[in-house]
Order: structure tokens, then sequence, then C-alpha cells
């Protein structure tokens, strides 16, 4: 079984799922993902990264291509589209964690199982995560928190072409800041050994 | 604090609620809201329970009464009210569970520390708890689920302008037909206690 860890920007998702990946022994994806798509597409690691999970909007000359489909693929396509094979390639050999990218989505259509998990909290939380980890910079922090949500919900909804953070899309949805980290991971590694148990 | 629990209709959330209030010790609220709401409105406890969380629509009549208010109040609206008053106060008594009202949204606008659920599932399993709770009727399964969610929704988004089941109203959102009932009444009491514990 995949696990999959959907999170908001600054709420501790990825720190979450690297610590549920250590419990359960079983690999965990994030920055890897990255590396993999960059081999199998020629694009570098820094324009995955930026295009691997966030969408501003789809360009004109996008859509004017859609004419002529085959002749041209949109750069961001073509690292969704590796980034997908790829996810599903891994999920074939055996269980991981898997933080963001569609990925729920993705094993979903394909029928994989998976336990999918949603990780949020509030503004306040949150902010002082990111100041945390990444210090301050020119943009306020309130705009920060904004633009990253806004450009992962805009890419989660035109690949999948569902809403980001409906409870209905996830197995359990977690608020990191009122619950806290140690907490969230408990619940994840004891929901999945739950279900190890019962499919035995 | 008070634990609120929102449910989809054939989710279990009653039978969770109840079993979290009896594992911590305190006072479940469902039915008894309609009791005490009843009491003090004078409509009968099947008019409230009817009203008290379910809504088609806004009637046009309760429409043309709005320039004339405080001479006409919607019974739907006086059921609300007075259900939303009975929280508050008995929200100041002591801690307890409550499944639905708009329990959360109300709580929360007062500012009075809660903990707050949603429970839902996917169809197969609610089908399955409906039909062995409420038996079948002259009215298709699928179509049942549909309408109470339905009605529910619009109730929430009517008194509160907020959309129900997603993540970032509840603290904890959790599938009970994935994870099981034993498993949601666990991780419910265990987020209580260790709240508890922290703010010792």
């Amino acid at each position: 079984m995949v696990i999959t860890i959907s999170r908001e920007f600054g709420s501790g998702g990825h720190s979450i799922g690297m610590q549920v990946a250590e419990k359960l022994g079983i690999p965990f994806y994030d920055g890897e993902i990255v590396d993999e798509v960059s081999k199998k597409s020629g694009y570098s690691p820094e324009f995955i990264e930026k295009q691997g999970e966030y969408i501003k909007k789809k360009s004109t000359y996008f859509n004017l291509s859609i004419p002529f489909k085959g002749c041209y693929e949109d750069p961001r396509d073509k690292v969704f589209h590796i980034q997908k094979e790829t996810i599903i390639q891994l999920a074939k050999e055996g269980p991981f964690v898997i933080v963001g990218r569609c990925g729920d989505y993705i094993l979903k259509k394909e029928e994989i199982p998976c336990f999918n998990v949603f990780i949020y909290a509030d503004d306040e939380h949150r902010k002082a995560r990111v100041l945390e980890r990444y210090g301050k910079n020119d943009v306020d922090i309130v705009k920060r928190l904004e633009q990253k949500d806004r450009q992962r919900r805009t890419y989660f909804k035109y690949y999948t072409d569902e809403d980001w953070g409906i409870c209905k899309n996830y197995h359990l949805c977690l608020d990191s800041g009122f619950l806290e980290e140690e907490k969230c991971v408990k619940f994840i590694t004891r929901s999945v050994r739950g279900m190890i148990e019962k499919n035995k």
C-alpha cells in the first residue's frame, strides 16, 4: 500500500511523511521524484521542482497548440506525464510514502491501493513553521502562504479536475497545528498497521 | 472542551460520538437537544427533528418577510436560534459531545474551545449502514443518501455561509468506511486526552 500525503505549505506534511516512512521502514519520495523525472525528461531538477507541483495558469500558447496536438507538448504537461508514470511504476514495485504531486489522484485512477492523507494547519502555525524552516524573504509571509496555496490548488484542479482540501478525497485529514506533528505521525502509522493486520 | 461531530448520513457519526462521550465520561447530545429546544420553543420534537438540521430551501414567504423584520420570524430560524442558544448555554456548563446542528460553527463564533471532527465514508459503506440501521423504504437508497447530504449541506450553508466537508473547518476528518468505527473512536479520544495533558 502506498501512503500519499497532500499538504498545505507550512503544515509540516513533508516532515510528517518522512517520519511515517521511517517508522514503517518504507521509502519516502519527495525530492527523489524530481531527480527521477529529471533523468527521464531531460529537464533540470530546478525546472521540475518549480513546474511539478505549482502552476500559475496555462499559457495562451498552450491553448493555441491544442488544435495541433502531437506537434507541441507544453513542458509542464510533459513533466506531469513523466512524473505520473514514475509514481505508477514505483507503486508497482512496493509500498512507499509520497508527498504531493497529485499522488492520491494518480494512484486512485489506476486503482492502486493507497491510503490518502491531507495535512493542514491554521495560518499562525504555518507562518511560524515557514519562518523557522525557510526564513524571511522579500515577500510578506501572509502573501507567501496565499501564493503557494493558490498555485498548488490550481495545479491540482488543472490536472485532476477536482477540488483540493475536500475531506471526501482523503481517508484521514489532520490539522497539524492543533494535533501536533507527533500525533499526526502516530495516527497515520496506526491506521496503516491496522489495515495491514486486517488484510492478513 | 466541547467535541463537535459533523457527519454524513450513514457514516456512523452518531454511534462514534456516543462511544467517545462514554469513554470520556461526558454527556452526549443529539436527540436531547431536540427535547430541550422543544421545551423552549413550543414546537413539537418531530418538527424540530425535521427543521433543526435539514433545509430544502427558504420559502418565498420568508424572503418577502425580510422588509418586515420583527413582524414575522420563520419557524426554522426560530428553531435554529433557540438551538444555538441551547448549545452555547450547555458549553458554558461543561464539556460534552454534540452531533451535527452546526455545533462547530456556533461554538467557533462564540470563541468557545472545541475540537471539531468530521466523519464521512464512501457510498458503499454508507448504503450498507443505512439499510442495516433504518431498513428499506420506498425511496431508492442512492437517492436517500443524496437527499440527506443535500439537505444537510444546504442547512449548513444557509446558516453559516460556509461549505460543508472542507478539511479546514475541522481539526480531524475521518473516513469511517476505511478506518472503521473503533479506530475513529480511538483517534478522537486520544486527541482529546492529548490536549487535556498538554493544557495541564
